[in-house]
């Protein structure tokens, strides 16, 4: 049986810790091509590059790894591998990350590593973004392989529902071990913008943006709950923005 | 009773034509503000400054209508007017575009129109992104008036259900007469990419995106069907990205 193909992308960009420990793990799991920003693309959502150019160069800084830099969003990333490098060929898993930092809740929106696998999904392919929940640039990545490996097992061997992509979040390194993972929905939360207002050296304004997450949600079937609670979180994801309980209100209290 | 307070951004950019239209009739219906991009942000998603500053500068180019140009992204705008400009003030409304291009089905994923729209529901409030699905820069815009009127006039009235924003399409202006309004799904549609490779100047090789929509939806309960049969779409949407049905799948037929 030839070795499954597994499309390797990310959004801290192709030199970030995350994705040299995902591409080592999915080479023990099957044949891989990385295809990946060539620059921090945080915070990029499902952003596409429209009205520009793109550039796509071959590195090898995976060594024998086939690996490609690409100008663009993690999205663009994607649509390259499937469309252009692997044309006829069809990756049996696309996975993004690892992400250096919490995607849980509402953060799945603006999440490039997301965005990335959401791609997937949307090209028919099974996908899954991974996210330590640890900002740190020395965040300790020690206790995800069994969580990545295990993960990305079973998709290969079980698939997913069609228009579905994981999104995965593993808890920060703590004294106490992962407890395991759960099966989750997206935490209702929000993020309560602060923005701070600077000078530049000309005198002029300009902000920065920080921030507080907010958890309003009590229940403990979502994916805050599990990280909190030291389990691996695991969110299915769709593409299918429509809020299908809004239409019977639209239709029955509107007068369209 | 006081007037409304009606926030009103975009994705093309604070000096395209299709805001200028959404500001006059908006001021028809209450106390407008403007924050928008100061350039188009056309395929930004739902993308957000992290980890660089923002500017944000007032402008007369709607006269004595409050008007703010923004460096970042269309949720970058919402977030700094509900945080920063507005901070106690709620607007009753958000409103996003008109943009320039359709944005029906699974465009609504890299849509910067209706990540705006998204934010504001996000935040709480009623939101409604309008596209009209025509690209060209020459595009007829003499036919959208009375419905965009209309549906912020309900959405004003009756609100919506929460956590929803309103994504709607009008067709191009066409010899027949819109035939109304219908409440829709998302249609089950993808682009299929094609890159263009060229060469620089200097002979170095760069893309571009290019891309042909294919509609795999047979239904008649969809935006792109109601597009095509000379209907305005609304189509309601969430930002609860979770799989509910996918859950149990997971639960059942994984070994997690």
């Amino acid at each position: 049986m030839s070795k499954p193909l597994i499309l390797v992308s990310n959004d801290d960009g192709i030199s970030s810790r995350g994705i040299r420990i995902l591409v080592e793990l999915m080479t023990e799991m099957g044949e891989v091509i990385v295809v990946a920003p060539d620059s921090p693309q945080s915070g990029m959502g499902h952003a596409i590059t429209v009205g520009n150019t793109l550039r796509l160069d071959k590195t090898d800084i995976f060594g024998s790894v086939p690996a490609y830099k690409c100008s663009g969003t993690p999205a663009d990333c994607v649509k390259l591998a499937k469309h252009h490098l692997l044309k006829n060929r069809k990756p049996d898993l696309v996975v993004s990350g690892i992400n250096h930092g919490s995607n849980t809740s509402i953060s799945v929106l603006y999440s490039g590593t997301m965005s990335a696998a959401i791609e997937g999904a949307i090209e028919g392919l099974p996908a899954v973004g991974f996210s330590l929940c640890d900002y740190s640039s020395e965040a300790d990545f020690s206790h995800v392989d069994e969580f990545v490996k295990k993960i990305a097992a079973e998709v290969l061997n079980r698939g997913l529902p069609r228009g579905v992509a994981l999104n995965v979040n593993i808890p920060p390194r703590r004294n106490e071990k992962v407890k395991g993972m759960k099966v989750c929905r997206q935490a209702r939360a929000k993020w309560e913008e602060q923005f701070e207002e600077r000078r530049d050296p000309t005198g002029r304004k300009y902000f920065w943006m920080a921030g507080n997450f907010v958890n309003f949600d009590k229940g403990e079937d979502n994916d805050e709950w599990a990280i909190a609670n030291n389990y691996v979180s695991i969110v299915p994801c769709q593409y299918d923005l429509t809020a299908h309980h809004a239409i019977s209100f639209l239709n029955n209290e509107w007068d369209v």
